[in-house]
């Protein structure tokens, strides 16, 4: 038997698999039914296995259907859930899907101990307007109820196309469960993800309280790197890039992950730092680019920790990198590390106030900073953004 | 028309997309069209997008063909490939799909620019023993061509075959694809995990260097805590478990970080410690606790950074805990940690040997150590694995 929309149907369903997000998937199914099926509305109650519930995601169509309030979710008690869940439908109907019809006459001639739960399931179908209700099942777990409101041709439903239902309603669960399993894994990756930012977070701000001067300082560079970034981005894509924000938020985090290796003593001097003090300090840098080398995955954030002391005339350590030599991710670093050393007190003199600071970033723009990084920056200001 | 395999293959090809290890599947792929539609034995020339290569999997059946060496893989330029990915299969083939038979009787009666490539196709059937060779594409892109060997029955393939074939290819590409993008997800994980090991290792290695006298001490004690894990865990399954391992490596590279707290002048002390230093010293379980404390993911971990310093009999630090009080996590660590503080020399004293060490584990066992992980850890040190 020929089913005019079973090829178009068929070809859409196989499309479903590439569709990884559960909700966008689910509600692209049941507008698919009522365009191909060409039927009033169709719905999918679809269990959440975490609540033991059943979800409704109805498509209106055209026509329309008023789902009474309450029944977004209906619990596994719910006459039709329990009709399909617990073997009834497969006891009392020929193919395990229930037309409304077909309930209908086999209500007025049953009478066996099955009888209230079709009556009532009848009744949910009722309020639902569904023609049609075609389970789902994985394994023997009843992933989902999938309904049809009646046909715009007004026609019946034969059985060759209940069959071609139960068979998609089939594929329907296997897309959902696989999408299911790829939001799943995303949320995995998202977790192990904070893990390693935090965790990071968490020793680099250790460190950091161990220079008693600058509390704060690490988490502070970074949001302000963050912003400069972004607000780069708006003229520049490449900069707005995922992948560049993320290594410069871990560049940020680890800029000064070296002074672990800077004595205390020279950390806390309650004073400035004399020749000797101040070269040891500088050795900060590359000590840190030691302690990461070995990490692959930081490659490109490790430009950051390494040249964040450049300075756009070559005047900078550890290597005088000059002009465009200097990764960009370190130019932002840069800005962000000196505008807050500046605005921050030492016991031997006063922070800057952030308009003293935005001055001097003016005055060194060119030179010590990278002109567009500082442009940027002072437009953040302007912005009352900082 | 009926095709008596048809019903079982389609069930088949639905389960695929359960299975998301590409090269599992696509194993189970062939020997499944090996046995559903009897063939003497089936292939695939699967595209691999990295190197712009085919790759060849063939399911031999039970009557086997031999593959000449070298065609595990196939160029682009390997004339079946062209035949199908430049357009010449579409213009010269009813459906698109290439029949030995049908492509001899083709090649007698035609002259036109295309004979050549279709000749030389049909030399690689040959070569392959394929009756059929049905293409798959994902968008424009050849992503697979399915083969099939003689069939047992020795009948030949009806038209009403090869659409089923087409279509069934187009279901396994999706299901390759979605197998491969799992795939990608898993290593993008994997990736993930191990950029927060490797930076949690050069962090916790770094902190560890402050103490002069401990070098390498991190690392070691999570090496043995996870020896003495995996012995436990042959007795005890939970042990075993991947989760429990993942919080004890984490727990091992964390459980000094509290040392970042303490000054440099009492880590590095050359002397024994006076009663206000160890005081201060002692807090390091605490200071750990209160660095990871905000990180939820860490919380199973954080136990075995807290509490490495309690004793079974109630005598440690910072609770006081007692016997089953203590988290297992912990009593690992604990061993682990107190070994290698033993066998390490100080400038005040000279480090045990191995051999002493066990025998001071030995008496303390039950009052300082956990009895049954002490029992683990001297297990493996007569297995000559410490």
């Amino acid at each position: 038997m020929a089913i005019d929309y079973k090829k178009e149907l068929e070809i859409a369903a196989k499309n479903m698999i590439l569709v990884h997000e559960p909700d966008v998937l689910i509600r692209m199914i049941v507008r698919m039914l009522v365009q191909k099926i060409k039927v009033n509305h169709a719905g999918i109650l679809l269990h959440q296995p975490e609540r033991d519930t059943y979800v409704l995601t109805v498509s209106r169509g055209p026509a329309g259907v008023k789902i009474p309030a309450g029944f977004a979710r209906v619990d596994p008690d719910n006459a039709l859930i329990k009709f399909f869940r617990d073997g009834a439908s497969k006891e009392l109907l020929p193919q395990n899907a229930l037309i409304y019809e077909q309930g209908q006459r086999l209500l007025r001639r049953f009478n066996g101990p099955l009888r209230e739960i079709l009556q009532k399931s009848l009744y949910q179908m009722e309020i639902f307007e569904a023609e049609v209700a075609v389970p789902t099942y994985y394994r023997d777990e009843l992933i989902g109820i999938v309904f049809l409101g009646k046909k715009k041709s007004r026609k019946r439903f034969a059985p060759a196309e209940i069959d071609f239902f139960l068979a998609l309603a089939s594929d329907v669960a296997m897309a959902i469960r696989n999408a299911r399993l790829f939001k799943e894994l995303e949320a995995e990756l998202n977790k192990k993800y904070r893990l390693f930012i935090h965790t990071t977070v968490a020793l680099a701000a250790a460190i950091d309280a161990k220079d008693h001067y600058t509390h704060g300082h690490t988490s502070r560079v970074t949001t302000l790197s963050l912003a400069i970034a972004k607000k780069l981005g708006e003229k520049d894509k490449k900069i707005s890039d995922p992948k560049f924000l993320e290594h410069l938020h871990i560049a940020g985090l680890l800029h000064d992950i070296g002074k672990i290796g800077i004595p205390e003593s020279i950390l806390n001097k309650p004073a400035p730092l004399n020749e000797e003090e101040r070269k040891k300090m500088n050795e900060h840098p590359l000590v840190g680019t030691a302690i990461l080398q070995p990490i692959k995955e930081l490659e490109d954030s490790i430009l950051g920790v390494k040249y964040h002391h450049e300075k756009y005339d070559g005047s900078g350590y550890p290597e005088g990198l000059k002009g465009e030599q200097i990764p960009l991710i370190a130019s932002i670093i840069s800005v962000a590390d000196t505008f807050d050393a500046m605005v921050t007190d030492r016991p031997y003199r006063k922070g800057f106030s952030k308009a003293e600071a935005i001055e001097e970033i003016k005055r060194v723009s060119g030179k010590q900073f990278d002109a567009k990084v500082a442009a940027a920056f002072i437009e953040l200001y302007e912005e009352g953004k900082i």
